[in-house]
């Protein structure tokens, strides 16, 4: 993690008669209705994409921007836009939003948090009759997650033409269900087309950070000026199996012991080629799955992370080597797959000054920093100019029902954003 | 694997008039019919107890004992029995068979083809009016495989009073499906209590090696003096999920990694404290499973087999060793359960001696040898003299839908097995 900046504590004049205040109360009480679909026992979100709770909160997200008054689209890839219009209804508009899907498991904050702030800052807009010479769009971006449909980010990569939209309606989960099918069972496929219709004029996200900075160094807001670069692999170790009673050692092909080898390795490449490099395994499925059977297969993931691209490329060679190595010790053999790449982000600076100026204006405590995490406003970043805001995360913890904001920093990063945003729309 | 003899070539005079000749023919299209219940695509069988794939294969048993005039019962854990009876209706009855069950993608051979040879024997007998003085029961029991419910060899244990009854009809499959139900739902929960309810002569097993000594020997049949003894462990690592990119490494509680630690230092403990020591992990399990989660849970469990007892229970703490290094490593805590042990078998010279005559009056190579599986002979010897014959596994493999025995030696096996429940029941 690079740290740009220290804490920044200074005073700038706004641009406005006066300052924009957010209804707190009702930010909150939007937070707790929406956290309450596909809540978890241990008050975490169970919200997969395109589930049945991913559709309760689309639901909800679409009866809130019509109560907003907001025109609402859905594109055939289920992104959700809400339009509040500008004083000249034809310049570029703002685009500003996040995702509502979750991890198997995840925290109410991930995600979540972008999209209410945003919602929340419309509804002062409109309850303060704020003008604004710039159209506004809220976005819900649909498989921001990748759990149960890879790649992650689909709905914003989808959007800018990473992806095409056959490739994307195409993409399965575990099941075999097709994002096409699952778009229909919830009645989310809408009919507009998942492209650009105008030009952006800028696109803005609030997100938790997920790791720790923030909170070490005691500062309410991050504004973000880059995206680490990542690489996304899946493995899969061919042995045979046989009786774990008498097949002698010298002749097994155990596929588990072999993708065992690779799993620590891949953890020891962490930190190499350059310091930022993180790695992970976080899927691994053995066959058949018998206690008393040599495995015949280990099929695992691997995610590779750094900002410098370079980096990601090298341990990508890396990850090859090692299942090399540990195939040919187990006599075992595999298939390598690169399932998704991106490269490094780095924001435009039109957002990351105008965030600065919010903060400064605000005197809210903030500091400039790198994300480890991918986020839809990477993709964004490609067809306009985008930014993102982080409010800390305690303990780091994310991607875990134990995910926490302290509700003074969620206040802070949602009166910037609200700030940020109007400075970008005016 | 222990080889206590060479081949064996000699000739001792027959204890009867005649030779019995068995059906080769008839046992062969019998072996195909079941085969084809629960048949896989590559010619295994996927036939996972009290399943609808083994209450078909059930049916067809039944229905074949009642056509050769068998007394048929069936107990309350679904263990099937059909009796002949011999000429002194009193005397302790020879119990023969083995098991129907499967492993989930397993081959033809492993359990199937002692009860076949058992049928065959009695079909045999039946057709030559061979006169015999106590009667004989052939048997399947239910669950040798110990796939879908744990643990293994569950019918003769429970059979020999190893498990109570209440304990095996509560067993659960990872569906939380009970023994009970599973029983009730394919209509064999029987009447019959699960104990025997006279003194049993003795208990008679054909099953394939499952491993490569006999292939490598050149013999056709093994006769075997004892089984491995085993342990059977369950582990669970308890870590922190956390997001893939902007979670720090030196920070991280990866299951995943800590459970890898153990798989590889598992591996390493084959033929340590005992030359013969076998160690498998066959199953492992991540949660929450996603790529760019770090995995909180891993549970996997442990296989463990000597000859030597002692062995065995030394492993055991070789492997509470292991969990405790590397859960400390990686920050991570862990459960250990041992779900099953079983001491080594040494059979019984009674059942031993006979298979050893017949072989030699057969004039069929044959060897005494040691078996590395758990098999229900095992329970049975506790209360009667069991034993076992073994015929070979091509390349020793077995729990592998390629599990293969040229039918040259399934025939040699067949008349071993046929003339040694002879002279057992004479």
């Amino acid at each position: 993690m690079i740290i740009r900046e220290g804490r920044t504590f200074s005073s700038v004049p706004s641009l406005f008669d006066h300052m924009v205040e957010i209804d707190t109360t009702r930010l909150r009480e939007t937070f707790e209705t929406y956290s309450s679909i596909g809540q978890t026992d241990n008050d975490g979100l169970h919200r997969l994409t395109l589930s049945e709770e991913d559709a309760r909160v689309r639901d909800q997200f679409v009866s809130d921007l019509e109560q907003l008054g907001l025109e609402v689209r859905i594109d055939e890839i289920g992104n959700i836009f809400g339009r509040r219009e500008g004083q000249s209804p034809d310049a570029a508009p703002v685009l500003v939003g996040s995702h509502l899907d979750s991890q198997p498991y995840g925290g109410r904050f991930d995600g979540q948090l972008g999209v209410l702030t945003a919602l929340e800052a419309l509804r002062t807009f409109e309850d303060e009759e704020i003008k604004h010479e710039r159209p506004i769009e809220i976005v819900n971006w649909t498989n921001e997650e990748g759990s149960r449909f890879k790649p992650a980010l689909m709905g914003s990569g989808t959007f800018v033409g990473e992806f095409s939209v056959d490739k994307t309606l195409a993409e399965t989960d575990a099941d075999g269900v097709t994002v096409e099918e699952a778009l229909e069972a919830i009645g989310y496929r809408g009919d507009e087309s998942c492209e650009p219709r105008e030009e952006i004029h800028s696109y803005l996200e609030l997100h938790v950070e997920q790791g720790p900075i923030l909170e070490d160094n005691e500062v309410a807001v991050g504004i973000v000026d880059g995206i680490y670069g990542m690489a996304w692999l899946e493995a899969t170790v061919h042995g045979e199996s046989d009786h774990a009673g008498p097949s002698p050692v010298y002749s097994r092909q155990d596929a588990l012991v072999a993708a065992a080898d690779v799993v620590l390795n891949v953890r020891r490449l962490s930190s190499r080629v350059a310091d930022d490099v993180v790695t992970t395994v976080g899927e691994l499925e053995v066959g058949p799955g018998s206690i008393n059977v040599v495995p015949s297969s280990a099929e695992f993931t691997v995610d590779v992370r750094s900002y410098d691209d370079d980096a990601v490329a090298e341990l990508v060679s890396c990850v090859e080597n090692e299942l090399d190595a540990a195939c040919a010790r187990e006599n075992t053999t595999y298939d390598l797959e690169e399932i998704w790449r991106i490269t490094h982000t780095e924001f435009s600076s039109v957002v990351r000054e105008s965030a600065l100026e919010a903060a400064n204006v605000l005197n809210i405590p903030h500091q400039q920093m790198i994300g480890g995490a991918g986020h839809d406003a990477s993709y964004l970043n490609e067809i306009t100019d985008a930014g993102m805001l982080f409010v800390p995360s305690v303990d780091g913890k994310t991607h875990n029902e134990a995910e926490y904001t302290e509700w003074s920093d969620v206040i802070g990063g949602a009166k910037v954003f609200t700030e940020t945003m109007r400075r970008l729309a005016s």
